[in-house]
This record gives structure tokens, C-alpha cells and sequence, in this order.
């Protein structure tokens, strides 16, 4: 990240992550029904009206802005400025009363993620980080700067994964037995886990571009770092692989690991 | 269940699942100790404090009464009654700061489960079952008796299993086909799920008395049905594995698809 996100848009993206976060608890547990995709993800009034309002408030704001989202097509995807909306990541463990769900927005230039949000809000709770600003977790005692920990080994790793085992199981399977711990579940949370210390490596694939977007700046900011499975650095065009490491130096050793 | 739980109990299990909420939450996102027992599972302070406290409690108000909890050696296990305690139930999640860890708390009489409570402190949520009084959730908002729903066919079902597919790859690969869909994570959490209607099938093996003894009575107090891979209800000595479905009507199919 060479250049820092203006600060309007952090003040935004507060706007934005509350928005969400008011639509997403007001339908959580409440009764709506539920459609499956052709994929059999299901998908529910939530995602759909959380994500209609978010562009709302976009295109009142900044109307030269582009907006990519899970659940509508794609507007002005080519515009300096694009917002990746996930509203509801997760919407598995929505529709089945389990407050780990997030919603996810995030705002790139030319194609490269410059602010995130994870927000949690059945947890009370979000993860906020932008180019030059680091990353900030906030819940109701109020807002602090958060950091990845050191973790100079992978064998001394706590590895989180949801998908990997059904995605890529010969890479999951040479990847597990070189860490200390593997914890078998997972979506956009992992990642906030990562942020702030409290495991070190997550490693997906089979995500979108409005799955990962949101999660570059948490965990850059964090002192983290995030790639694809050739260790290049992600942006909306990237394929869906995603490697992050808490400690910058286990990026070696996993791409090493996964490559063998 | 043929006999109705003493009210008295029920009380007294709201206020060790106070303490043990208490317990938990000081320690939750704080810096101490992770050890790693044999089995590499971590255990902490938090687990010991919770635990202590727990017996501290029965020891002075039920004297008579036996404890057996997972971090500490049975205490009168064979008196007629038997409190059963995991104090976190699912501290691989308690240890990297995910709040979907529990407070299992669970009173037995003459080794049949009488109450139940899955306490999920860092939701600020708690389920309670118990003989004769049915099953309450409580949360900030206040207390409410919850239902299993209705599903009269497995391929409606959603599934939640979280360990059977590393202890029971075979059983686990035969249902997985037959059901609408299955969330692969879980721990105390998932009945509290088929409790309150969001799904309506858990398997699970390799569990311990202190890890299912709780959520007997939260289960059957709902309406829906948990017994062993045998179809046997459960006591303080089968064998871990257990299943439990919201509608008592997929206890023959689940039996017929797992035995075949």
C-alpha cells in the first residue's frame, strides 16, 4: 500500500458498516424465507436489502464511483473509485441464528483494495482498516488500534480454514500437519481473529472478489500480509486463492509448503 | 424424562451460569497461559477458574451431591445426584478470541440428565432445559420458552457437524448426500440451534459425559430428540457419540442411513 486512504472515506465506511449493520440485525432470527442460489448458498431479504442500501448511499455520495456487490450486477465497474459489498458474509450461519456472520465493504483504486471494514454485527462489533491509517477494532467500549502477533515459525502456527479442505484438499492436507493447530471453519471472522493477534494463518480459496476485497487493508494494517497462492498481492481480478500470515515472515514457508 | 427437575435447581443453575459467565468474560481477549493437554486440545486459567468455582458452589450449597467436571477428578460420582460441568465447552474458539465458546452446566439423577444449561457468555446469551419445565432462552432482551421446528424428511434437513467428519468419515460421507445442507463447524452452540428452530440435525462423535450431558434436557425440553448411534437415550456413561434432531420423526431415518 503506497499511498494513504482519505479520511472522508474512513468517516463513510462508518456510514456504510452501520447501515449494514442495522438492516442485518434487524431480519437476524426474525422470520423471512429463505431462497437457495444455483449453487445452494441461500439467500435471504437481508443480503438483498442490505446490499440496495448500501449502493443507495453511494450514489447519493459519490456518484462517480463505481459499486461491485454480491447480490446485483456491477455499476461503473471501471470508475477510479469502486466499492466491493459483501452485505452479508456468511449467510449460512445467518440464516441459522449464529451471530457469526459479517458484512463487508470496501473501497479500491484502480482495482487495489485502499480501506476495509469486517463488520460483525451480531458481536457488537468491526474492524476498520485503511491504507496509511493501520487497522482499528471497535465494539462498545469503544475503538483501539490493533495488531497481528509474531509467529516466526510455522510450526508454532494456529491455522484457521473453512473452504480449503472441500476446495483443495491435497494442499490442505500437506499444510496441516506442518502447523501447531488447525481450526476447521471459519468466513470473513478469521481474519479479525487474525488482525488482532489471536491466531496466524488463514489460508482459502474458491473466494470473490467481494469476499477477499474487504479483508486486504484489516490485515495490511494490522502488520499482516495477505497474497494468492503465487504470493502476489491481491486485487479485484485476482482468482480467488487467498493466503494470509500475521507474521510476514511465514509467507515463505507457506507458499513453499503449498508449492511441494 | 418421566420426572419433573425441582425448581430450586433451576435457580441455582442460573447462578452458577452467572459465575461462570463472569469467569469466562474476564478472561476472554485477556493475556495469560495456553497449555496443550495430551490430546493437544489448549486448556487455560479460565477453564480451571471457571471449574473451581462451579464446585465451590455445589460443594456449599448441596453437600450431598457429586461433581464431575472436565478439568478436575470426579468428586461422590456415584451419589444420586451429579452435577457435570465443561466450564468452556470449545476452547480452541475461547483462546483465538471467537466469542462461540460455552458454559456447560448440567444436573443428573441417578445418571439420567435432569437440567441442562448451554451459557454462551460472550453472546450474552444462555440456553436452559430442564425436565418438566421445557426449554428457555434468555438474553438481554428476556426469556423465552423456544421450539424445535418441524421436518418431517432428512432431505430437508440442515446439518451441523463439527468433529464427525474427522472421527466418523464414513457415516459422516453417507449422510452428507442425504441432507438439504450441512455446516461444518459447531461445539455447544449447534443444539442451542435445534433448540430455537434454526436447524434440525447435529452428529457428533468423540464426546465426553462433560461435553453432552447439558444438552440432553436443552434438547428434549424443546420438543426434539438426542440419543446414541444405538438410538439409546443418553446417560453419564454411553459412549460419545450422539445425535439430536429438532423433529423426533428423522430419529429412524438418520438410525437407517447411519447403520447402513
Amino acid at each position: 500500500m503506497t499511498e494513504t486512504c482519505p479520511s472522508e472515506f474512513l468517516t463513510f465506511a462508518h456510514e456504510l458498516a452501520d447501515r449494514a449493520a442495522e438492516i442485518s440485525r434487524a431480519y437476524f432470527r426474525a422470520a423471512y424465507e429463505v431462497e437457495r442460489k444455483g449453487d445452494l448458498s441461500p439467500v435471504t431479504i437481508a443480503d438483498r436489502s442490505a446490499e440496495e442500501a448500501l449502493r443507495g448511499l453511494v450514489a447519493e455520495r459519490y456518484p462517480d464511483h463505481g459499486v461491485v456487490g454480491e447480490e446485483f450486477g456491477p455499476h461503473q465497474a471501471d470508475a477510479e473509485f469502486v466499492w466491493v459489498f459483501d452485505p452479508i458474509d456468511g449467510t449460512r450461519a445467518f440464516v441459522s441464528g449464529n451471530p457469526q456472520f459479517g458484512n463487508l465493504i470496501s473501497l479500491s483504486r484502480g482495482g487495489r483494495p485502499l480501506l476495509g471494514v469486517i463488520g460483525m454485527p451480531a458481536q457488537q462489533e468491526r474492524w476498520l482498516g485503511a491504507a496509511g491509517h493501520g487497522t482499528y477494532h471497535r465494539d462498545a467500549a469503544g475503538e483501539r488500534p490493533v495488531r497481528c502477533r509474531p509467529c516466526p515459525r510455522l510450526d508454532l502456527a494456529v491455522f484457521r480454514a473453512q473452504l480449503l479442505p472441500l476446495t483443495e484438499p491435497e494442499p490442505m492436507a500437506r499444510l496441516r500437519p506442518l502447523v501447531a493447530d488447525t481450526l476447521l471453519s471459519g468466513d470473513c471472522f478469521s481474519y479479525c481473529q487474525l488482525a488482532s493477534g489471536w491466531l496466524d494463518l488463514v489460508v482459502e480459496s474458491g473466494l470473490y472478489s467481494f469476499d477477499y476485497m474487504a479483508l486486504v487493508p484489516v490485515v495490511e494494517g494490522a502488520g499482516g500480509a495477505i497474497f494468492d497462492f503465487a504470493g502476489t498481492d491481491l486485487d479485484l481480478r485476482s482468482d480467488g486463492r487467498v493466503i494470509a500470515v500475521g507474521d510476514p515472515v511465514l509467507r515463505d514457508q507457506v507458499l513453499r509448503a503449498l508449492a511441494e
